[in-house]
């Protein structure tokens, strides 16, 4: 249990990054694992091609092994999960990746799972990694409210968007728990976890959750 | 963040409680949730049957039910889950089996997960429920070490078995993680994962982790 | 093709039970096995939750052993098919589930295959049920009447609520098939198929008929 | 309940129709649907190609036609299900086909089916008829005898090569239950499942079981 | 590369054949392997009914062998692909279906893929080949026209009817890829995916360009 | 048709690039589209780590903007189609990867394709995109000859090497056509495809094919 949880916001925003430390603030634990939250100098504003996905590789590959040797374990905090595989052959510890965590937390919390993405660009990119991870058949859709990450900022409209993608996913697709597409997105959990009466999963938090198990186990 | 994570193991054998505790003691800090290991007094010496699994739902809701007020969480520390979706529906808490759990994790271990159940007769049950969770297409094989939970207690043999079928698991049927089908097997983990040269999953360590993350989020 | 094929309604409820001895009237033959309806006494009202469903596994089979000596087979006869598999480890006599036979005959009659359920609870438990049988790729819809079992007494009302659900089924879903999800549906089979134009499969039909070719096989 | 189960050996062999009378013998009853079992004058010796499956449809329909007003239902006696779907265009009296039977009855006594059948060249056909019907996850291999249809009659020979592919089926593949993969194969149905201690499925059995079902329901 | 590409309209309409060679004119190279669009005499005027599509394998053998000497390959140009696999036992040259190809030649254009059928009593056939050829997953909808391959001769209100099924598959279903599903639809292609914003793959098309794959290769 | 098919090696192995201009060779056609063969200046000398193949993404599709202008379209000619999704987005010409195309060509083969990798350190990434293109269930084997892509200079050890999985494939697994896994094998298809008696497919000759048909079609 030596060395720091590092979760690694692969854009280049900073109020990403902050609420992210806010969404796993209660993660830390006096006598757990440390967890520092870091921004990755020189990544796209926003993630949002599959250009932006691919080339997050390299610089994240350099990122994490300059973080090696402290690092317990990495979280790579934007849900098209860049470099995952990659960063997986560039260190030893566990790397794990908040799409991936976030759709495996959610399997814990309902059967047909429904993912609320930001840009419908995003959404055969998502899909194809539900496949590629075997899980399509709990997924029973992905829609996307259409707002870049940068206009999370105006939180009123954006949760009004949110809480109707939401109710559709709930209604028309039959989803029991939901899972929010964007790292950048923690803010609104618990509010639309009211308006919506079904598990909201922030894929950050499931990703954070899951490094602390595989850290502090022997 | 108030409140135990109960580890239920839900047969009467005290060994394997103990066991447990042993496979857990690195997750408990000073800091975080309590995590209180029991035995369900009145459970089978060993789970065995479909029987065996489907008459325990009845008590474990019972105790479940008895130790709600106080608890965070609920695990169900059994590799068949028994009861965990009837305990769902009898405490609003986090109700995690390790057999979810452990097949979860893996998956952010490697992508193809071999299972090492202790009986064959267990297996059929074992592939209904990896098909009721839709993930059948990562498992490449369970295969029985056709050893009683009993006779884990022979440490050496049982070494040697697990061994034989791991190596099955690992250049047969090209499993590249191993999930442990039994919470009485928690203290073969390491030796078998060096014994082996791939991942290892204790399924109990995977839902105790999975429960931390659930208790500590906010 | 000595012995009894008892069909055996796991609720306490002697409607569901009558309905369920008109259903498969026509079944009975002078020359072939006796078909014998029974009441589980003790069983619950009506079978809505898991928990209501994993509480049946130990009567079932308590019943199953006394009647094993005069059984050529048996029938569960509740679309969850509680204890089912447990009911298989007690006895060497064939033992038949009215959801798995509903929709494995409904595979005889269409390619898309809708089921009305009693309420949308229960979905989720069927859609594992579904997976753990390797049959989701032919249920496009299960979608729930919500009138709970002791309120399909109100024919009327139950008849046009089930109609239109069916539309739905068919002309949104697409099916071309439709399952009746629950015993006590039986009285409406003929009326709904005439009023949907699709087949209509009444899962205990469908059971004792699978009973029936099991019994007679040499 | 008035009129025939027709059961159509869509071969010209005459020793094939012999050894389907015999192997559904007990399921006439005095008071129950007559059967009778029909040789297609015209059928290939043995049906063995694609081309074989192909042309048979049109004969098959031909002589459904012509038997269809004294029909209850009919069974197409062959594995490959030749004209299946085409003879459901030209009556409105059930069709059951011995391949979708086999299988689906089989789902009621295993969860891992092996199918044995004659020759290697049917298996990729069979392996898409399985897809057709979304029943592959439950097929866990299909192993040709590789002994023509007519070979069969060399029955000890032939016992012992399905004894040797059966015990394949069973260890190798971990099957719990065996179709025979031709409805040629019947008589050998029961010594088969003695040798093996798996349950063995006649297909043909199985399609007369359902088509009793479906004849005896209102 | 001696030889043709045979492109067989298996149906006897002269005016499909015709928009087929339209539909494939700039395939034809100087320096490339002839292409003949060639009527079935005797086909079916169009293909709707699972009778039509079984009875074509005999004569469309007979065509094949008598055109073999002459082939490179053969294109069976009919969406539900009539006698391929019975095409494929009688000669060695390569046979592909159109509706295989265009299938196989969407998933390079799209991830979600959407069928435009003529009529809806085709759909399960098609469904059940999507099954058979391991693609379900890749297939969101399939939905039908509703207007008969003869009345494709009124091409205004075909297109306009076309239009509103594409955009109900684009919108609705969310398919990214559209496949028309008849041979007879060729000469809408370039209109329809202007109207439709999305890729729109002639099935012809997409058959003779993998056979001059095929047919070019060493 | 204006424009070349450009066939990118994205490693920097000249002697890949010439064994891929041979293996397509006969694709060249006087009238139809020029191919040129270009090997990707800095890229990594053989493409093994899923390093290799996220960072390619960059560099190519810098290659391809470049060309764009001149281009028909583009074939990725690397077996982990590295950066074809990112490239999508950079270019409106169609872009092809082998691993997408071998596969698909593959099913016009067979029905159980066998996939010979060079080192089985890439198999679950393969394994992955197989899943993310929803094709898993016609793949049955994915195993590698273990010899880097510049050992495949020593011939005939090589060919020796892959007759050998090549048989496990056929034998074992039972697959019924064989997908080489790696543009540099091309040189081996026809001598391998004699040896074992099914089809082979080189991934490149595939891709080319299919961009042929789709520069072509109109």
């Amino acid at each position: 249990m030596s060395g720091k949880i590092y979760v690694i916001n692969p854009n280049s925003t900073e109020s990403v990054t902050r609420s992210i430390e806010k969404a796993i603030e209660s993660m830390r634990l006096v006598s757990g694992p440390e967890i520092e939250c870091i921004t990755l100098v020189g990544g796209p504003v926003t993630v949002q091609t599959q250009v932006d996905v691919d080339t997050l590789a390299y610089p994240l590959c350099n990122k994490v092994r300059e973080l090696d040797k402290s690092a317990a374990a990495f979280v790579i905090a934007c849900f098209s999960d860049p470099g995952m595989y990659s960063v997986r052959e560039v260190t030893a510890k566990p790397v794990l990746g908040i799409a991936e965590c976030g759709i495996l937390t959610a399997m814990t919390f309902g059967h047909r799972i429904g993912v609320m993405s930001i840009l419908s660009a995003s959404i055969p990119r998502h899909l194809r990694y539900f496949g590629a991870m075997g899980l399509s058949a709990r997924v029973v859709a992905d829609r996307a409210i259409e707002r870049g990450v940068l206009s999370l900022a105006d939180a009123e409209a954006t949760f009004q968007r949110m809480r109707e993608v939401g109710l559709v996913l709930r209604d028309t697709d039959g989803a029991n728990v939901i899972v929010m597409g964007c790292a950048g997105m923690a803010s609104f959990r618990q509010r639309l976890e009211e308006a919506l009466d079904v598990p909201v999963v922030d894929p950050t938090q499931a990703a954070v959750g899951m490094a602390l198990g595989r850290v502090l186990r022997t």
